[in-house]
């Protein structure tokens, strides 16, 4: 048996041998019957010679391919060298094997539950978008700009677009974030939508990260948003949403907790010292820095905007505050972040996740498009990233040149949950899981084999069908791999009396069945 | 009350108001209450003063934002003209909103729940990938071939891929198709796999086609795929889960059927003529125009690769068969295409659906790669693109560098199906349904309601929670969009005796009941 033939009759064999023929070549290697070499070879002409007749490929007369399963036999074919592919993917992209699937899955199954609870409908956009749609119209100013990507001109603050020119030279993007598409598709919809609407998404989004340890380039978001909504309760519903999920996956207010503030704080104190509203976004900015760079260069950079002395103490003041207390006190209570705030903390305690959030003045988030409150999901220990973040989003729509509308909503990554999961040993153990491996044990059987699958599936089992005639060890250990719960054998002497044989395989029971009693 | 504020109470009016506001100026608007608009202005600045101050913006004494909710009364401010962005998605892609998603969700469960019935795991790989994954090493010629798309050079012979090139001057496409990520992965976790495997993937995939009508540059694709089974069984297999998967969503076998073949049989023609093997993929090509462009022309086209008119005109012949026995009687019994075949429709008929299934010759499917059976799915008016194709490509895992595995598997979109389904009257009617509708009927409530609806939701129920004081009119209106099945209602009277009312839509019936009774 040649090494080819015998490895197309046992796959595993197969898949440690080293590839000779290019797949343009023939594949008719025998299967069931084996040919001799050597008379194979005296009948049929080898690959190299009929290359060489390639330019005159008349009839020769040579049928020689009629009867024969044999071309790949031969061994004197092109032996070009094939240079192996890089089979990482790209930069900053993940495959998703069947286990990392399985975890996907059941985070998306968690995201999608939940929001059904809360009554949200899914939706999706395209993951290309115009570019046009993540570049601010006005405002910031944009730097770092080249042809593939630019920073800062988007509604991220930092975020380097994955921007490209298609051929018809539109400059077309990866979407960063779900928002301005949604805001798009809000528009278009028009007076069709009957508000409020209550939306989510989970889509996958895409920046041109520098390649740090544990940065990609694309990561997974949940997003849930509430639009045609000003009043607080539209936030309130959305931290319980959250709070829904982390409750649903073990995580605990111990675990993880939310930082609430408002825009309208930064704004109040701003506009106290009578600083222009379009300076706004540019100390946001600066401000979302300030766990990050030495607070010498935060007041610096505070101070190249046009801010006095006294207006960055005020503001770096009021930022260091974690009491709305303290906050009403030096804000007044007049005003609408104050008033904001209580109202949320209020709520909170009515929808029950009171111990879950709490004042930070600091945090400001990193959306430039944010009016209200904003809001993000940290860990306790402090290790992580933001888990989460949203806010209050009013003007959005309106930059876009259409009709605004009330709007919160919060985006919610794959990556982050998963590293704290990991930390806390939360992270599920997830295997594949069949009702069923079916088996023939002698080829004339395979058939039958398909049929008992047939009827299980139809009744709604799942079935590993193996597809080959295999020893009953193989069959075993395959079966221990897919945690197959039970095992049919398709055997003749049973079948004879239209029988198959049953085997439990946590238990070890065994009984021969009729097939139509099978369930 | 001015226009702006009353918006903002009333979301409907404020979503057809004509914005004047740049989202980043205030969203102050005043919500509760009410301060006269002079009385406003007089204290405050205008953002235009505001604005004419920004180059020394130092403290003036003027605190004038500390007790003010009021920015966005000031009606004078700029009023810049925000050009509105293209609301449709960026050509021949889609938005999903709620009613397309579900039809999604509905598609997607199918091909999911008959994956999961027939023991195949679920894989993704990214949407970007380099563009050499999809590029031929040998072979095809590139044409047409420009920074932004190529034809040709991929793996379709007639894709035009989505490529570009990245900041790091490194070319990447969006994934015309799943398998040669498949492929890709597979070289990567070699040995550490078990085989064989069974992997299904739902991904979205991209061609930079011309726009003509209906057409898109993307869609979504089911794809099923085993590696590790030279056996026809996996073909059968493949066949019996789409056939499952029509019988799911309402599709007979005098709806659809499979045009099956195998690529063995115009080898074996080709090779009873001596041509040469490198000429077969683009015989191929050509073959697959036989049903769209004349006879005549594909003949031309034959002969001009150097086929011989008698080897056109018995290519042609075998091509034109539509019976496996007169096959037989041309090709012989000997060889691998007729066996092939014949065993795919004795298994068939064990599977149960060989009254789906038909040989035609003429069936070469659009891949370069596959290299035995082919397949596609036809609707029987004929009035249809393909719904599905697949194949056995056994040598695809060698052209990237890797060992050979037998593999076979099929693409399945999302497009032609949705077509099908409309036209046969099968598309499901398929409606946002919420299990509770719950709503405060005065401010103060806004809390109970909160708390109403939490409780329900861990109780495992969906809650539409009213987040506004409404008329009970429009609540009603809104339980039926959303078809909720319950509504509760948080008035005064009966929750002083921690009652809240129950009313059951779909019978009237209606009743108070004590919130911790309410299941």
């Amino acid at each position: 048996m040649s090494p080819l033939s015998s490895s197309l009759l046992n796959p595993r064999l197969s898949f440690s041998l080293k590839p000779l023929f290019l797949f343009s070549q023939s594949s008719f290697a025998p299967r069931k019957f084996q040919i001799p070499r050597q008379f194979v070879s005296a009948k049929r002409k080898t690959f190299s010679a009929l290359a060489s007749e390639q330019s005159s490929a008349t009839d020769n007369g040579g049928r020689s391919g009629g009867g024969g399963r044999s071309g790949a036999l031969s061994p004197s074919p092109v032996v070009e060298e094939v240079q192996r592919i890089d089979v990482n993917p790209p930069k900053g992209t993940r495959d998703f094997p069947p286990e990392d699937m399985r975890l996907r899955t059941w985070l998306f199954n968690h995201f999608r539950e939940v929001s059904r609870l809360f009554g949200f409908e899914e939706v999706d956009y395209p993951v290309l978008e115009s570019e046009a749609l993540f570049i601010r119209k006005a405002g910031e100013e944009i730097r770092d700009q080249t042809k593939f990507s630019m920073t800062v001109a988007v509604f991220h603050f930092y975020v380097q677009l994955y921007c490209f020119e298609d051929r018809g030279n539109r400059r077309v993007a990866l979407r960063p974030e779900l928002t301005p598409s949604l805001a798009r598709l809000v528009i278009q919809k028009g007076k069709s939508l009957s508000l409020p609407l209550k939306w989510f998404a989970i889509g996958q989004c895409w920046r041109y990260e520098r390649m740090t340890r544990g940065r990609r380039r694309e990561h997974y978001q949940w997003n849930m948003d509430i639009l045609g909504l000003p009043e607080v309760t539209a936030e309130a519903e959305l931290i319980s949403s959250i709070v829904a999920f982390f409750k649903r996956i073990g995580i605990t207010e111990s675990d993880v907790g939310f930082k609430v503030s408002s825009r309208k704080v930064l704004q109040e104190v701003l506009r106290c010292y009578s600083v222009p509203e379009n300076l706004f976004a540019k100390v946001c900015i600066i401000i979302d820095k300030i766990e990050k760079i030495p607070i010498d260069e935060i007041k610096r950079e505070l101070n190249a905007t046009g801010l006095s002395e006294e207006a960055i103490e005020e503001l770096l003041q009021v930022l260091s505050i974690k009491s709305l207390t303290k906050l009403e006190e030096i804000l007044g209570g007049a005003g609408e972040a104050v008033a904001d705030l209580k109202e949320l903390f209020s709520l909170a305690e009515k929808f029950g996740y009171s111990e879950w959030i709490q004042f930070d003045a600091s945090v400001v988030r990193g959306l430039a498009y944010y009016t209200g409150i904003v809001f993000e999901g940290f860990d306790r220990k402090g290790k992580l990233r933001a888990i989460c973040g949203g806010g209050r989003y009013d003007r959005l729509l309106s930059t876009f040149g259409g009709d605004d509308v009330p709007a919160c909503g919060f985006g919610f990554g794959d990556a982050v949950i998963v590293e704290l999961l990991k930390e806390k040993g939360l992270l599920p153990e997830l295997n594949l899981e069949v009702d069923n491996i079916v088996c023939a044990l002698d080829y004339d059987l395979q058939g039958v084999a398909a049929e008992v699958a047939t009827k299980l599936r139809e009744k709604g089992q799942s079935v590993d069908l193996v597809l080959e005639i295999k020893p009953l060890k193989w069959v075993f250990k395959r079966a221990a791999r897919t945690n197959a719960q039970r095992l049919v054998l398709v055997g003749n002497t049973e079948w004879q009396q239209g029988m198959v044989g049953v085997k439990i395989l946590s238990s070890g029971e065994q009984y021969e069945i009729k097939l139509d009693e099978l369930e």
